[in-house]
């Protein structure tokens, strides 16, 4: 099977991006797992299969797949790349992107210089939406950890974060606190965590360590779910430039009810064509 | 800049693969380092560029670089992929090429099946060639490893390396050992550490503990000097077929003063287009 292919990244969140609407491209979870090895294959941290739509209101239908072959439901970064995508390959000349994903409708918007605003969707803050267990919502609940008790917020983005105020990231526990409140009892479906340190009311840095991956450079529903912690606690305004390891996003949220939008960078890096049938 | 090439692997030792010849391609530290990142590049083990020969009585130069931009003397993983792309692209026709290397003119030769066979050279015994400190040369050396005195083989093959014997290489201590002796004082230019397991006199099983890399899929020196230790010791034929991690090498060697020839597969991943400079 020959198959044409992007790699992108989105602050080195990298993407195997693949237009299924131009070339037949069926990939069964083998073959996903072959094409994901850094060794050998091509290597990505998630798989974007551009789709035609299913229904008449949306312009495209996208999928997520992780490197292990099973299918994701949000990941803001790879939204940035399949609206980059979509326009280099010239499959759409639309600035605003209507967009079916397996977590719902979302809405992209590209702009001039590149970069892509994605609706991240409505923040959820209520623990068994999230899911977290407490006996009622709060603006920061005490957790235990190691010996300490810790104060986090609890929001979710599609997905569970923990966010912690820090006084600098740099110093800040990631790997050790991220493995034990990643998988603590308080938390029934495991939770990302971020740790949030900041600047002033428009800037903050964030480093996030993800629900069964460890550290990565980079995590657009983190980032959203951190900057809705911070404003929540009166800490933030509405609008805030995020560092992340691998670069900055621009985050919006006008408060409760409102959905987040995120604004960030994509990069191309090449474009390949694969032959599965020569590795077997 | 523009640029094609080409993503390949032998056992999982992986490459990319430039064609100088027909494409002007000059790289600096800084663009090899870019290519080089698995997240924001394309990602490889060694960088190959195949280039026009500087003298007439070869067929080809090519140039190895690691990730870091420092160039590398002998890859036998790298030669084999090397001879599959002249051959793949069309640059020549001949089963068997002459080529000029950073370690001097190696020789390859081409079966129709795709596996390549590489003449890796003479192996070096002598201690101080290698370079190891040792009174007088022997066929194994006690070294003092942590709490234990442990019998090496020593051989040069362009790069120096370590040969241990180990029973059961799933459970030989690579990345303990491979450590200690990676760094030993014995071994001035610090070492590469190979644990071999014997099976019979025509099959062996190998890990190698790569200096400055740690272990990896598939090291072809490390395969080579295995088997020479092997046969040195008149535990292996002159034939030997070699499992790896990342696969299966055949080792062919004669004695003191032939050279080592290692036959093994390549694969061709993907063809690729960069543009380097939408990364700035």
């Amino acid at each position: 099977m020959r198959l044409e292919f992007t790699k992108m990244h989105g602050l080195g969140n990298d993407f195997v991006v693949i237009d299924c609407i131009s070339q037949r491209a069926r990939l069964d979870t083998h073959q996903i797992k072959q094409i994901a090895d850094r060794h050998f294959g091509v290597g990505f941290d998630q798989l974007l299969l551009v789709e035609a739509p299913t229904r008449p209101d949306v312009d495209f239908r996208y999928r997520i797949f992780n490197a292990d072959g099973s299918e994701v439901q949000q990941c803001g970064n790879g939204a940035r790349c399949f609206a980059r995508f979509v326009r280099d390959r010239k499959l759409s000349r639309k600035t605003k992107l209507i967009v079916e994903t397996a977590s719902g409708i979302i809405e992209l918007n590209i702009a001039p210089n590149g970069w892509v605003r994605v609706n991240m969707g409505v923040p959820r803050l209520e623990p068994n939406d999230i899911p977290f267990i407490a006996s009622a919502r709060a603006l920061t609940y005490p957790l235990d950890v190691s010996d300490h008790i810790i104060e986090i917020s609890a929001v979710s983005m599609g997905n569970p974060h923990a966010v912690i105020l820090v006084d600098n990231v740099n110093t800040a526990p990631v790997r050790e606190w991220g493995r034990i409140i990643e998988n603590h009892p308080r938390f029934p479906e495991r939770v990302n965590v971020g740790f949030l340190e900041i600047i002033d009311r428009q800037r903050a840095k964030l480093r996030v360590f993800e629900r069964g991956s460890g550290e990565t450079l980079a995590c657009g529903t983190g980032t959203c779910a951190a900057v809705v912690a911070g404003i929540q606690q009166g800490l933030l305004d509405e609008r805030v430039r995020v560092q992340l390891r691998g670069g900055e996003l621009d985050i919006r949220w006008q408060g409760e009810g409102h959905p987040v939008w995120m604004t960030g960078p994509t990069a191309r890096v090449f474009d390949g064509v694969l032959r599965l049938y020569e590795w077997q």
